[in-house]
């Protein structure tokens, strides 16, 4: 019954995928108007910092699988310890008081990593299922304190949250909202905090202040009594790289002490490395959050895991306030803790640490802005922006600001000869995402921003042609 | 960094190991009075329908994992498969238009064994996340249509399906509603469709009658136009193996029909094999659903995966209906048909054709169910039903019914006796559930309920002494 189609690259079977795919699968964020159209990418093969597609075309992922793949591709460590696990004790449930070895060695390794005293760990599947049980742990926190009224979440225009019917009631990117339902009542979405000093019109104190002042505004505008809970992605990932002013991170903090608000951080990018450190949090933006979630690099992105990360003194509130008639935590997953993903996580963490990745990121992550930064001189650039390996270039047609019509098919453009010649970047309205495999190269930094250079020209001789944006 | 914990057996290792899960673990359902206290089973090594623990005790696992290990523990084919696609490719994107070989392959083959025109998948990362997707589909299908305001979800009394905010507000078993928030202005619970001819005082007929004009009736008090989705499990599990009457499945699927309400079928735990069949839907109840949701079994649970299986009528009318300023499909997952997962579920779903093992199923499933009602001859035994290998035995202090705290106490008396002798069942309110591995032997089924005897006779005795119950 099995259908006659494989990874095998010849063409006649690179059509039979392409086809399949077209036929059968829905893909996440899929043109509906495309939906059924023999054009998928079928990515077959990969190592080191490059993927291979059905054709057999060779590309540098400049996106890291998505924001994910961060030891790189064909890491004997994390195949030999995902192999060993599935072969010793593949799966058993981890409900009420049974659990395996990898899932409470990981859940110790995290504690050890995590800021302040983040030391319970709760698992789940993915981002999105971590941040909903983030929520949720916010939730019964404060009915548990008998405040079950305290539930309203606060988060902020262009946040990416996942996309379970909470998470994607979270985000809060124009791009992403379309007819599907999204809660309104009790979620609250802030004002954007991206703050770049090449194009703001506005001092970073300015802006910092106009952020800390609408925060406390609509704090009180619901009542402080009504909020549960801040979830903030310590740098936007997904929303464009935006990168908050100095100072942001602490202010929110404070507020959300000052308002017996929970602070949950977001890192499921900028944990595992991608900013330089394991979690970006507290070594990077001075704050320690009440809970953390995090997903992608805790694998490499080599199997679906996610974890939250609760603070003693919550999980402590949740046990003392526990209902004695039915103390049942009644959250968590068939698949949290599942024994094979989380000692796949181990052995990434042994690669990470043995060959100190974070160290190797914060020695070429400088470089990389700056290289990147050198593209502002096209005049098709509006601007570059992001922090170690977490960037994108936002195009325009000059004069032309935002993510409008003809700078998405612009931005587009410099996609398509970057793919043509060989580089992968994360297309998105406007913008080129960029987030690589952590263990990339001065030399591999290089080809990027010279196929990046290369492409720019090409889309710019496009538009001054009148060519296709 | 790594703590000092490992899988080993030894003494020493065990007590680190049961001391760290204590420490650092908030597992899914954890008793929360009881959080902390070093008292969890570490399971570290699982070889056909058996695992053994942290101390090197065995025991035959009659609850297959958690529904989901069908092909059994230690299964060469489906290692080898994971650890062949890790090393080609262990993941990229799948967001776009961008796909991988075994995801592609694998929703064709999906395809090929659902019912009627079940012919589009869209992969998510657990049976929590694919419930979200299902009625998010449903969501976005009517406001494609320009009906945003119908909405309304129905689902049942006793149902789970899963633990986001969303799907753990349409699960319906009151021992899981606690402290946390749930939506109630658009998600309904029609009452509990389980019927047990042993138990019950009314006719089969009478009590379908009952169910389906209970439908009716909501569905008239909020207004068709208004009703999305009846999202239902063939027979709730977790509920408590409740089968609904006969011809429930038929009648419920016309007044979808009738409404225009969308039937999401939730195979989650009945699909791949549990009943005898891939999916149950039509072959054992007579109905094609409009959107499937299912995971667990889909890889034996060796890799988290979920996928929601929709109708080629859903999908077409998504694509006509398609917002043309805005046409993207904005939901999914990093993790949405992971390549390592998908290998993994095409290596399983080779294993089970091969050694025919819903066959198997068909022939074993019924002697399962005949020597456990055997059990009835128990005083303290109030019911045991099921279909095939999933059942549960319902245990009473004589003259006592439902999950009372007594009943509940000497359900797991029996659970205890049971673990005691090599004998893992899932202990649920005042049920013992059973579902184990679908490679089961007569042999296995034999001893399950030798040894279930045995401890309900145990627990007998106690009760009538007195003691512990």
């Amino acid at each position: 019954m099995l259908p006659d189609v494989t990874g095998n690259r010849s063409d006649g079977r690179k059509g039979d995928l392409v086809a399949t795919d077209a036929r059968h699968v829905l893909h996440p964020w899929a043109d509906l108007s495309a939906l059924g159209r023999p054009e998928s990418l079928i990515v077959c093969e990969a190592d080191g910092v490059e993927v291979v597609d059905s054709s057999g075309r060779r590309y540098l992922d400049a996106i890291g699988g998505m924001w994910c793949v961060t030891v790189g591709y064909g890491r004997r460590e994390l195949v030999d310890a995902m192999r060993a696990q599935a072969q010793k004790m593949p799966y058993f449930t981890p409900f009420g008081d049974i659990s395996n070895a990898p899932a409470t060695e990981l859940a110790a390794t995290l504690a050890a990593l995590a800021p302040g005293d983040l030391n319970r760990v709760h698992f789940t599947t993915c981002g999105s299922t971590a941040v909903e049980s983030a929520v949720r742990i916010a939730h019964l926190y404060f009915a548990s304190r008998g405040m079950p009224e305290k539930r309203h979440v606060l988060s902020r225009v262009d946040a990416y949250h996942g996309s379970t019917f909470l998470a994607a009631s979270l985000s809060g990117k124009e791009a992403d909202r379309t007819r599907f339902q999204y809660e309104s009542r009790w979620v609250h979405h802030l004002a954007s905090p991206g703050y770049d000093p090449d194009t703001s019109s506005v001092s970073a104190d300015q802006r910092l202040r106009e952020l800390v002042e609408g925060m406390k505004r609509t704090i009180t505008e619901i009542g402080p009594e009504k909020v549960a809970c801040f979830i903030a992605e310590p740098i936007l990932a997904s929303g464009g790289v935006l990168v908050p002013p100095p100072g942001y991170h602490e202010a929110t903090r404070e507020l959300c002490r000052r308002y017996d608000i929970l602070y949950i951080s977001d890192e499921v990018v900028s944990g595992f490395g991608r900013l330089g450190h394991f979690f970006a949090s507290e070594v990077r933006f001075g704050i320690v959050p009440d809970l953390l979630v995090t997903a992608k690099g805790l694998t490499s992105g080599y199997q679906p895991l996610g974890a939250v990360l609760i603070s003693d003194r919550i999980a402590d509130s949740l046990v003392a306030g526990a209902d004695p008639a039915k103390p049942v935590f009644s959250n968590g997953f068939t698949y949290s803790g599942h024994p094979v993903a989380c000692a796949t996580a181990l052995a990434n963490i042994d690669v990470m640490e043995r060959d100190d990745i974070c160290g190797h990121v914060r020695d070429v992550g400088p470089y990389f802005i700056d290289r990147l930064r050198e593209l502002r001189t096209s005049p098709i650039v509006y601007a570059v922006r992001g922090d170690h390996l977490m960037a994108c270039v936002e195009c325009q047609v000059p004069g032309e600001v935002g993510p409008t019509p003809r700078n998405q098919a612009l931005a587009q453009r410099v996609d398509a000869y970057c793919e043509e010649a060989g580089l992968l970047v994360r297309p998105y309205e406007n913008l080129c995402i960029l987030s690589p495999p952590l263990v990339i190269t001065r030399a591999d930094i290089d080809r990027i921003v010279n196929i990046l250079a290369d492409a720019l020209a090409r889309a710019e001789q496009d538009l001054r042609a009148g060519r296709g944006c």
